[in-house]
């Protein structure tokens, strides 16, 4: 478990935990939800809530809420085709997990910008599959190769072929009848589980959707599916996405108010469709760049968003997932490094439980390879942090500090030979050498490095974890499925 | 003050904190320390050590120790030329320092390797000056160009002469007596400030050595230094750099348990001197790289070291800097960004008063002008983080939310005008353009970009400190003193 879980940094005090509660509850009551889907609304109203079907307006009186939040489990699994790969948060924490969903891609050989397509996700998996860091593959981008009704089919097809940890998908919403494409699915998840009981033993899909539209609006489509996952106790998990000074009030406090009822208002409908049906508290809160509008994803002000959603989370006993360590920049430089760098390390130490982070690069946008595996280094370092420091007789050497005395060194003791390999990490990428060394090496900075690093693990990889069987099955069950084959391309 | 002295993300707890701080008493009274400077050994012995005359063996009673810790004050204050840039921690805090003494530049114009001279010192200071994210000037590298026993003259010189923050000294031992370097400093710092009185009225320049060499021995000269300070009433700090495997055990809780003595040992001698004399528990803490031996400043264990120092500093109620931020890369990349911005965080919310690193790159080998900008701007972040979330009743905007309703935008109301220059930070080198914008203006990495803003400022500051009086006064004082005038080299 993240030992910051308890021993956090607390940016908001008991008491102001209290107000920001209170505010929600109050924005629930007073203003409530704007309800698209008319399902939703009828449960609602069954539950307590008072509808207006004129305005779809939803107002929860504070008991709807206190009931939901109570209802909500405290632990959430995620399943993994290979069971060594399943994670429980909190009791596995810090976990990592791959940002999603960019539209875009900067080629690893031309290093230029392009539309990502399913020959990226097979790539991707394989290295999320052998990155020791990243514990969650979230579909790091879109496939603009899908053929017609088949968007997610094909990323979860390509996804799940070469990487055996979990998976997650994001953006199930799109072509056509959302039921239909989610059906589509999990047929195809029946398929390489080996039936529908099996999957259900051990679904190793997280769905994941997004179904409040800051400022509370709940729309048609993901509504639909958060109730759908609820009713088929199916792995899932919805985000808020409140954008302060556009979605939400330009203040901090306010962004958090507004955006803990936005949780709230969608958690409680799923407790009503199935009461404890597992949820996680996820986030992706940002501040709009004043001077122009733009999202600020890169923004310190979203790892302070991160760090106070994760004191909500906490308060209410949920397990949290932010999306932090995010970026503005449009490269794999310095600013790429310290905007990642400052928030996750403040989302650890602020108790998150699962970190979303890993690949991406201008806001969301586009993935790259090189930062996948930075990312990965990332992690690791965070790791080591939540591993902290053991403080034990052996560990604090007072013999070996008396037997080297003043003046002497450690090099060579006993001790630190056999201390060699777990005291520190030992990076693949972050360069140690002397300049001159370095030099004669290349002199390649990090991004460079990490290119070479992600070809390597692709290229070694080599394992494709559907059988020749139900590869064929699966194939013959949707037409046009794409080739979801490892390519590496020339030049790389 | 940093809200996370008292919030803090907490990796000992208070029983390991205990059993950190008896293993280092028990270090001293056991081991003790080896002390080079024949007046210390007899001022040790005099407040009740154990002194072994022929091994310069010192060993320390609790009872001693104790009553140095209760003797030292808790606060700190860093004076500045200009009264307005004095700064006292824990109040003022978190502050920043740049990083110092490196021995060489990365030239702005070729991005190569060189010597560093007073040439680079007057254009930092420049810099320095202007860089609202950093508070303290440790003067950030050596002078290749100096006169023969004018070392720190040259760089003092050069440091006061264009940066009107509170100046702290590195590395006055070297060339001739130090003692003698030491005075004609002083001398100097009178000429500035109009004679003695003046300057001891307010002391400009902060005095740091490292009198320790671990493990746990006490030089001659650092020694003689830090006993010359506190007799003279002069603002002055020792830091402790064990580098766990190297010169401490291969353990992080052993590298704290013997730095913490360390730190405690040459303290005691500060107090012996002249009780209630002002220090920071200040530190650099390593991990050395056991694949090489190589010094690894970048590694996270180096940031956790830091937390762990920090939470004992405040066990002791004393305030604390540290060597934080370090990377080990040779260049301004993505892994100088993730290296700084990881640890740099862990120090803010491990509550630490004062943290240094900016400019510097390399193992603290290398300064970059480019760093150095981008180093103010990860202190504004951290700075951020420190102001927090304010909970107030107007912040938490309920009105605002009910008056803009479900689905609508905060982009235009009232409040969001009024708030938009202070709710988030607008960065100087983070890029938040549209790619095609950014392209547009150029496609610079933040290196390329910080390189320019640090060009500008330095050719925009244009003032010198000291009066044409006080400079020819100086001048005559001292033959052969460097320039010390700010050029922009051709082609930057």
């Amino acid at each position: 478990m993240n030992p910051f879980t308890t021993n956090n940094a607390r940016l908001l005090s008991d008491e102001q935990l209290v107000k920001i509660h209170e505010a929600s509850m109050e924005i629930l009551q007073q203003v409530g939800m704007e309800v698209h889907n008319e399902t939703a609304r009828e449960l609602y109203a069954r539950h307590g809530c008072e509808v207006d079907s004129e305005t779809l307006r939803v107002r929860f009186p504070p008991k709807v809420i206190k009931e939901a939040i109570d209802s909500i489990p405290p632990t959430f699994t995620f399943y993994a085709r290979n069971p060594d790969y399943d994670r429980t948060v909190p009791e596995d924490g810090p976990l990592v997990m791959t940002a999603s969903s960019a539209p875009r891609v900067l080629d690893p050989v031309t290093r230029q910008e392009r539309s990502a397509t399913t020959e990226d996700i097979a790539r991707i998996a394989r290295l999320v599959d052998r990155l020791e860091g990243i514990d969650l593959f979230s579909v790091s981008v879109l496939a603009l190769d899908a053929p017609p009704g088949q968007n997610c089919l094909s990323r979860f097809y390509t996804a799940l072929k070469h990487c055996s940890k979990p998976v997650r998908g994001s953006g199930e919403v799109g072509s056509g009848s959302v039921r239909e494409e989610c059906e589509n699915v999990l047929r195809m998840a029946y398929t390489i589980a080996g039936g529908e009981e099996a999957y259900r033993d051990h679904p190793f899909i997280t769905h994941h959707y997004c179904p409040v539209i800051s400022p509370l609006k709940m729309d048609e489509d993901s509504t639909e599916l958060l109730m759908y996952y609820a009713e088929k106790e199916l792995p899932a998990h919805h985000s808020i996405v409140p954008n302060a000074g556009l979605s939400s009030p330009l203040t901090l406090a306010g962004t958090l108010a507004q955006g803990n009822a936005e949780y709230l208002g969608a958690a409680a409908l799923s407790q009503m469709v199935r009461p404890g049906t597992p949820l996680l508290y996820s986030y992706l809160p940002t501040v709009g760049d004043m001077r122009s509008g733009a999202y600020a994803s890169g923004g310190i002000e979203c790892g302070i968003l991160n760090m106070a959603f994760a004191q909500m989370a906490r308060f209410y006993n949920i397990p949290c997932s932010g999306y932090i360590g995010l970026t503005n920049s449009k490269l794999v430089d310095a600013q790429a490094g310290y905007e990642k760098g400052l928030s996750c390390m403040g989302g650890l130490l602020a108790g998150m439980d699962v970190l979303q982070f890993a690949g991406l690069i201008d806001a969301l946008l586009t993935f790259d390879y090189g930062m996948a595996v930075i990312d990965n280094e990332i992690s690791l370092m965070l790791k080591r942090v939540a591993r902290g420091m053991e403080v034990s007789e052996e560990n604090i050497s007072l013999d070996e500090i008396s037997q080297v005395g003043p003046g002497s060194m450690f090099l060579e003791t006993e001790q630190t030979f056999a201390r060699m390999e777990d005291t520190a990490l030992f990076p693949d990428v972050a360069d140690r050498d002397t300049r001159q060394t370095w030099e004669e090496k290349g002199g390649h900075d990090a991004w460079g490095k990490s290119l070479l690093v992600a070809k390597e693990i692709i290229e070694r990889h080599g394992l494709s974890y559907f059988s020749p069987e139900v590869d064929t099955e699966i194939r013959s069950q949707f037409e046009d499925m794409v080739p979801g084959e490892v390519i590496i391309p020339e030049g790389w």
